[in-house]
């Protein structure tokens, strides 16, 4: 693992209060599946009824775990669910072993829970290529479920992290008809997403009672403008997973159109969304790229994706330096419609380019000044019509070069 | 432009002797554009006669001088041609004084060399979005035009370069029907391509007498397999061009399936694309990528690219660590067709995986061993079909950080 990455400067000042989740129960240990020293395996169960749903990484390569999660996840809630989750080995491309493990593990889980192995979900990460030794995780689920406690999220949240320089949670408490519903949870992932060790991996857990398409529809939708809309460095794990659990134990039924708990969850997925951004591996500015007027939405995130993608665009905010030259350069490349004559660009509120050509206003003092801010906007507008979209990256600095040049050596 | 980049370790030991090129003379000037003290425009007049054809960024903000290329580029050869280059400034997203820069620098370079201006083809390449001082250009064309030298192609390299670390140089002679027919040609470039200082141009000069319809097919259809295929950030410039010009001066006549002629265009082509990889912005190793077995030709490519482009994968051959768990995952992200467990991936000539798992052979000492070259091969088989690929890259290290992220201050 080499020595271990700062803290980033990014990172919140403190893990956050999670409200606790009536059906949700966790338990971490040291299985030493990679590391020593360190808890690596986190077990979820799931209280009877709870719902189910995720989405996963579109990847063709993708890992046996997040296959067998893909075939389960519709299945019947009645009989609760549980989550297993190692670090240290992603058990993505083992072949025909790598689906035995999963195999095992689930079997295993369901075992010692009561519950039928279908309804067992589990995510690695860590490692490509190396067989996942399960027994040593196998070997921990007694002592596991043997401790399963409410309040043990944050303990959660530490188990599933691999290059993670904080372990980021995030909640919310909502009201509905007069009676509290609660939302929690937990992500991992330090890249979008280096394949290595620094998959995305989000967990969240409400006491909603919600029918399972439902959910499935509400989370797929969250799902484009939060974690669809986060960049690191336009890599792709085998392995992203983000699973969604409703445990219902607060008695309160949430619909499709419940914009209060629609809203909440959104909040949640988001700011885990930007934590990750936040831990992005060497990040030293957190960025938003905010596009206006192109000609759909789709085209939007094509060219919010290619601005916040752009090796240069991310090195010149490394460098602070205001070169809006290379954002016209990445809404050039992008593919999707552009005319070059009607773009304008602003950084924060200063208008730095207007109608295919620098603005009479640009100051390069003010924008260089800027620039130096933790925190940096970039709005482009396309002139075009009413497509928008927002993107969330960080800069691009020695930092990343350092983690990934020498990371398994 | 801050301190001068060190050359490129994969520099090649000399610029080439390269053949004079009859109807082709060159002249360089230090305009002083935006450098001091150095040659910063070159003027290359072409004979009566001269056929062109080119390749033209597809950006969408290309930039003035790119558009009326493409307008002029089909033009008739009768009254021979120019070619008017300067580096210091893009002259990109410059708006209509953009336009005005052009036209009164085509109109400047015809007046002088007494051809139509629908025949001068400029470029620039320097800085996005500042007005270029067209003036300090047209200032100098009297001397150039005095000075046109038909031995001057070194000079003519050194001129247009910006961040690159080497001048570059390509040439071939050929014997087509008992007589010599010459080509050389030059480049400049540093990566594929930073919008700033690093636009890709390349001019090549042939004595060759090719009708222009099947120049600018030749030189379309070989585009493809050398400029297209090499990729230093996966940004791309606003302004890249290539033109190709055939004076005629040899006498010989080439046609379309003439493969002693093509061939050697290739070779120059691909020449001068591996040499501006070898000068990538920080580049430390020279890589191949070569994929087999896809399900077509198109799909190979898009993982050929989506494997060169990887900021993991470049960053774990800048670190010499043989990872390639990050092969897997960039031919899973690449969005073509891929079947995990059919796929197979050498490093050189050691096997490192195949069918989907680890290879029984691979030895991790072996493979680190290999990674130390200069020169590092990734072959992909897909094991899907007949379609194959090559694409060149190079490692992505702290040196590119460097250049880029504190280029303009």
């Amino acid at each position: 693992m080499g020595k271990p990455a700062p803290l980033s400067p990014l990172a919140p000042a403190a893990f956050p209060d999670l409200p606790e989740i009536g059906g949700v129960r966790f338990a971490t240990a040291q299985a030493g599946v990679r590391y020593k020293g360190r808890t690596d395996v986190l077990l979820v169960s799931l209280a009877p009824g709870t719902a189910m749903a995720g989405v996963f990484t579109r990847s063709a390569t993708r890992s046996a775990a997040v296959l067998e999660c893909q075939a389960r996840i519709g299945g019947d809630p009645a009989p609760g669910a549980a989550i297993l989750v190692n670090s240290g080995n992603a058990n993505a491309f083992t072949g025909r072993r790598g689906v035995a493990s999963v195999l095992a593990l689930t079997e295993a889980v369901a075992e010692r829970l009561g519950i039928p192995a279908a309804r067992v979900f589990t995510s690695s990460t860590g490692v490509i290529g190396e067989p996942l030794p399960h027994e040593r995780i196998t070997a921990c689920l007694d002592d596991l479920a043997g401790r399963l406690d409410p309040g043990g999220i944050e303990a959660a949240a530490r188990a599933i992290m691999t290059t993670d320089t904080f372990a980021k949670g995030a909640g919310e408490t909502v009201i509905i008809g007069g009676q509290r519903v609660r939302i929690a949870g937990i992500a991992k992932g330090s890249g979008m997403i280096a394949p290595d060790m620094a998959t995305m991996l989000v967990y969240i857990f409400t006491d909603a009672a919600v029918d399972q398409g439902v959910l499935q529809d509400m989370v797929s939708a969250l799902n484009r403008t939060t974690f669809n809309c986060i960049t690191v460095d336009s890599d792709t794990s085998t392995s992203d997973t983000l699973l969604v659990a409703a445990t219902g134990a607060s008695g309160v039924r949430v619909s499709a159109d419940d914009g209060a708990f629609v809203e909440a969850l959104h909040r949640v997925m988001r700011d885990l969304a930007h934590q990750v951004v936040r831990d992005g591996e060497g990040a030293t500015k957190f960025v938003e790229v905010a596009v206006t007027g192109a000609a759909s939405d789709a085209d939007a995130h094509v060219h919010a994706k290619a601005i916040a993608n752009s090796p240069l665009v991310k090195t010149a905010i490394a460098g602070e330096d205001p070169n809006w030259g290379r954002v016209v350069m990445a809404v050039g490349k992008s593919g999707a419609r552009a005319d070059r004559d009607r773009l304008s660009i602003r950084f924060g509120d200063l208008e730095v380019a207007r109608d295919g050509e620098v603005s009479p206003a640009y100051s390069e003092a003010q924008a260089a000044a800027y620039m130096k801010g933790q925190e940096i906007v970039i709005r482009v507008d396309l002139g075009l019509g009413g497509g928008t979209a927002r993107v969330w990256t960080c800069d691009l600095t020695h930092g990343y070069i350092e983690i990934n040049a020498d990371y398994r050596s």
